[in-house]
């Protein structure tokens, strides 16, 4: 049986006369994009542009909504409702999915970016507030969540497919958190630093452009996931139970 | 025969803590309501909740996009690449859809705001980028474009529907021209300051909320044409030939 | 000996179209105002405006550096390095006193805005990072620090002229912590809603003009105040030990 | 006699996370530093950040203002009331002044950014309201002011120190217009491309950094004019009748 695996990674993060990452490099690397969509970072120009390369690459695309703290790149906390943020997720995932309709292509997974992301992992208030607006805006969107992350239990909770995400650039400590940023043994068993195999199952591994050696990780995360037989597909074709 | 008629008005023009206009107000006088999607004003909470509002009373609801210039309310002319507009009004139509759904209503017209209406009546590049965008995003929007403007114009030439508006407090010249404004004598056969018929067939007549005396305006110019025997219906209801 | 007091209140904080508080109506009350400077609201059109205006009241202005986060209002705590919000809080004072040069006055004091101020009173890094902008750009400027909080801690260590602020419209608890917006019973000195004295000195309450009865309520302590013999001063001509 | 002249670049362009241009590169090559301050680029920690780094090189600083257009990045033409721009200058002028308190300079020079620069080269209006911004906040700060242009009157006019500027890398036409970006035979005597000189006295160069090979055409100016017995001054040490 063929194992399959997902790579994932932050797109279209410039804004205006401003770039940042290698968005092309990238593209030929991982099999979903996440968009930015004006709120962290991004515009209309940004998102329709990478849209139409993600499906050139046959790389489907999804909603990377942030907080509306474009100076922060999202990367501050920021305090917020959760009925607020419903509405601030369900407007970035309206604006892309207008973008992607250029394309004719279709939004199908979200996951939510830096600041946004940590919080949501570990509120479940933030958690479900994502999940309700991938629900009404479009229950068939996949929702990405972080392994064993409040999100993940939202996503189950709403109804919504999840895909479970671990960082294939990052170690994790026995109780299933994140330490550093080192490549661990195994991407597929997840190990934590102390030997510890982690039990749980990982449908989608991010992987970074916006760092200067981001493309070259990435490639190397790659070619050694195709050496050891392990199948690269888009988030739509991996089995999500 | 029933002569129809459309209103519709700027709604939803608030952002944060900012209110403007009297949106419960105007909402129980037009027929249709021109939704603020978060460049010149408005952001997801207000698009949200006016769009709720707009169902209760009957009303549909429809994009209002202008430039990205919050500061300037979309009032200041902005020198963009046709271009860059038509991903900017995709994006806009997108992110009000998404709040729409929360609604489970459908956005069904667009009309543009301020500076970016005034351009766009002008200019057949942004009138075309503007109908571009629609048509990308979804074809059976109504572009609602100022009579004998150059929108009236790329909306035909781009095969969309096209509903031709009117201002009822604004007086024309005899070239068609917005002058001052005035009640015009009749709404209904536009009449010059010269008093010349202009031969132009109005769908919609726009009303304002955000100025003091709006409410009662929009009020006064309702009831005159219900005692004229006109049935005010939402856009959607219009003969658009 | 007369008792003096300082009557402060946040305004200028509209943006662009939008208003928001009565700031006319507080100015012919209050002795200092706090100057929204641009980041959670403000312009520099309204800057200069309530400049003008506040000196033509006898009214010194003051600095009210906010979060920049115009959305929010500067109401949501935003995560921020403290070095980064030193040099916005410094960006900030140079930008209102560039205004102020319009009208030929000085910038004599600055209180943070909402959540800044919430977490600066808490927090002594935060605290210490507006003192030493302060510093940097016009050491003369009085720091307006909430009575027994971290910035007051931090105005003295570094050596600048604090006011201790209290609010007239708020109740205290044992510890000096705000309660509720209750007028306490004595505004001068402080006591907690057991009726505990807590030895804190003011220099300065603060009135709130965005709400619907701010200007009423503003009006009933400063007639309070001076029936009880009280004169009310600019922050300038308070006693700051 | 020596021959003086002045090298100015357009500088801290950046925001937040996004980065534009080599400021170090060019600071090393230039007199005189045009900061931009938070509206069309440039945000306080870049400012002071480049402020700190120009004053180690040797190099004065000056208020690069632009529209409030981060998106356009101050590139886009926008229709802004003269008084309203009067104050926007004004208030990046004071920004930059509290950022140039952490390093101990002073401010000596203002040069409008892109759309702005071209509009107040045009039109005296604008040249005029920012003459005036200038002269409200600190009339010794040295307007710089393209060859002929509006602005050049502008300040004359307001009694400002008005320093005139060519481009180094760009050729004239017989009227001083502008019209490629090649670099004339003479940088000192302004040639137009038909070969006629020009009688226009230029006191400053402006070479640019955010092009791929900006430094290194900079640095090919300097050289140049070095070669040719030039002395290269920041703007306070240029003679500026």
């Amino acid at each position: 049986m063929t194992i399959k695996m997902n790579l994932n990674a932050d797109m279209a993060e410039g804004f205006g006369a401003y770039d940042i990452g290698d968005d092309s490099g990238i593209l030929k690397i991982i099999g979903s994009a996440n968009i930015a969509c004006g709120f962290h970072a991004g515009d209309p120009l940004i998102m329709r542009r990478v849209v139409a390369e993600a499906k050139q690459n046959g790389v489907t695309i999804g909603v990377h909504p942030g907080f509306n703290d474009l100076w922060g790149f999202g990367r501050r906390r920021i305090d917020t409702r959760p009925d607020d943020l419903e509405s601030m997720v369900a407007y970035q995932i309206g604006a892309l999915q207008a973008m992607a309709a250029f394309s004719d292509v279709k939004v199908t997974h979200l996951k939510p970016h830096g600041a946004l992301n940590n919080m949501a992992a570990e509120s479940s208030e933030y958690a479900l507030a994502i999940g309700r607006a991938i629900k009404a805006v479009d229950s068939s969107i996949i929702y990405v969540a972080l392994a064993g992350s409040e999100m993940e239990k939202a996503g189950r909770k709403l109804g919504l497919r999840v895909a479970v995400e671990g960082f294939c650039d990052r170690q994790y400590d026995d109780d299933g958190n994140l330490t550093s940023r080192k490549i661990p043994g195994s991407v597929l068993k997840v190990t934590s630093r102390n030997g510890k195999k982690i039990p749980c199952k990982v449908h989608s591994l991010c992987v970074h452009g916006d760092e200067p050696t981001g493309v070259a990780t990435a490639k190397a995360v790659r070619e050694a996931l195709e050496k050891a037989g392990v199948k690269l597909v888009p988030l739509t074709e991996m089995p999500l139970d």
